[in-house]
């Protein structure tokens, strides 16, 4: 994706003109990556209407040149942020904006030390706000992780046992992840069985996953930088009826709240489809969390879906969001359901192919 | 190890009343760990000199309870820093610490607009260096998280192939982390054969191990919070003349840091050990980090070994530490290997019992 670099700062100049900015400081790794192409974890980058400059240490001289284009890379011998800083005296720039969501305290206070009579500008997502629409390229990226993390799943329910414990079954689905060519899980891979499925930030615990009850299973790829995330159930044997009305409940909010997707609808809307469809099992107040986030180079990105009706935002063609109802019963176990989905201008294509119902092992 | 907490709040309070603060505002998930117990992501501790107080949100309710003794749990309905933050007001409290080094630029923002009349004092590691020195509770888990970290290397070191690639081995590492108990690994693994083991902190590639030429690991695991660390070089086949020469040298440096390792003794003399006896092969210039760093609840904490003699400390008794001294030569391939000792008395103990030998497979 690297033509695409170009036409992101074109944009992102855009916004700082905008803004009323000379430079933007950007600091975040995923914005860093997603503006120079630069993976590597020591970058700080400055981006002016002339020119864009990385700075970094002598670890990474090779893959900075690799990875970019069109971009200064500035390696300096130890701690390429007081590089960043002292390079800043050397340049004209009135105004700097910096991400204030995503600095760190001696970030800033560092910043602050070496403004000289420039002024500093808070801005909130700069960046994050460009992400947010991914282009045809990201999604076939996104694509891939969601396919390789579908892939990891069935290696390991064909080899899986009751015996298993919930840390084994997690580390098998990371290990699949890397041998199907991902640098990794996006992010802590959750296997909860029986009673912990209900705790919707289960840890894997060193317990059996066991017969007749849910083994909840949210797992995520990070392949080539993109992020994945799905949610499915499965048990050894049949949970019983009960679980089984509870799993159908949670497959038809799910179904309920992506039937609503397309551009040009309120993240509202899509929340409420699947309240209201849980509600008419009485199972609403056991849904705690909200239905979804945005996905790409970090696993939670905007556009959230938050709650409050005045934080409800509408839903744009290329935005790639997840769909995930939960229902939750304390001591009991849980139930969620997750997939991903591309918004498009007249509905939705679901880039997750793994069937969402209720697996019999 | 719950009975510590107790003696640790002490030990605290006393450098809170040195240092003239009411109260201490603790972020960062370690502290709070250290402190209290509480392991779940989302946690806010504010100690007092009478109280101990976690803030956290309803998915913790349980834990908060089952984790922590003589620490008052509140939890919140949604933001717990936001509790925290209100809960604030109601207190006494004149001068409030807060971690300098460990708060984010919007948690400080938030301190700031809530803090009335009372002072805020940034701190430095002020629970960092409580946790420098550990107890034999604590070293017994990192004894036991170095022993599982060995045993991992070695079922993978049965079963691993010239065809296996980099990604897939560090996949391997961590998947037998995990069976063997672990709940991962404490940082990235590292695995990079050929001239990719030149980069000190190469990422695993989707490139073939090979034969005869070095494939360098760097792995550690996560066991119950305490971290481990160990790396290790090994070759299908002989790496060749040259290649054997240059990890002698490396295996010296290493014996002759770790030599130097007692109580009392500056970290620039453990230091200085590894670099002279490398320059003896015209090879010190290629050692270009440090020679080490604590190892505890996180993969890199005090005491840091730094160059400059300036910034020298003396090693005490109860520190772990890791010594890896290591030697890179770009386009050809790098040695690196790293052992963990605590520091005692009259010497040392070395935790790491896998032999820092080149292995030939």
């Amino acid at each position: 994706m690297e033509n695409e670099n170009a036409s992101r700062l074109r944009r992102l100049r855009k916004r700082m003109v905008a803004a009323d900015l000379d430079a933007l400081y950007v600091g975040a790794r995923p914005n860093i990556r997603y503006l120079s192409g630069f993976t590597g974890s020591a970058g700080h980058l400055l981006v002016e209407h002339s020119q864009v400059t990385l700075f970094t240490d002598s670890r990474y001289t090779v893959q900075a040149a690799e990875q970019t284009s069109g971009v200064e890379v500035s390696v300096g011998k130890r701690d390429s942020f007081r590089d960043f800083l002292a390079s800043l005296k050397e340049r004209k720039i009135g105004a700097l904006g910096y991400e204030r969501n995503r600095l760190s305290l001696a970030a800033f206070e560092g910043l602050e030390e070496a403004r000289g009579r420039r002024k500093l500008c808070a801005q909130t997502d700069l960046v994050e706000e460009l992400r947010v629409v991914k282009s045809e390229a990201e999604i076939d990226a996104i694509r891939r992780s969601v396919d390789l993390n579908s892939e990891a799943l069935e290696r390991v329910l064909r080899a899986v046992r009751p015996t298993w414990t919930e840390n084994r079954t997690a580390g098998e689905l990371e290990y699949w992840m890397r041998r199907l060519g991902a640098a990794g899980s996006s992010f802590e891979t959750i296997v909860a069985a029986g009673a912990h499925s209900a705790l919707p930030h289960a840890t894997p615990r060193n317990e059996r996953l066991g017969k007749n009850r849910f083994v909840l299973i949210d797992q995520g790829a990070d392949l080539d930088g993109y992020a994945s995330d799905m949610t499915r159930v499965v048990s050894f044997g049949d949970p019983g009826t009960e679980a089984r009305k509870i799993h159908a409940a949670v497959l038809n909010a799910l179904e309920a709240a992506v039937a609503t997707v397309r551009a040009g609808v309120s993240t509202r809307t899509v929340d409420q489809a699947a309240r209201k469809s849980l509600a008419k099992e009485g199972l609403e107040s056991r849904f705690t969390h909200s239905i979804g986030h945005g996905v790409g180079l970090e696993i939670h990105e905007p556009p959230f879906f938050r709650r409050g009706s005045d934080q409800a935002l509408r839903l744009k063609a290329g935005m790639v969001i997840t769909v995930e109802p939960g229902v939750y019963l304390p001591g009991i176990g849980g139930v969620r359901i997750e997939d991903i989905l591309v918004v498009r201008a007249k509905g939705y294509e679901r880039l997750t192919k793994t069937s969402p119902k209720l697996r019999i092992l």
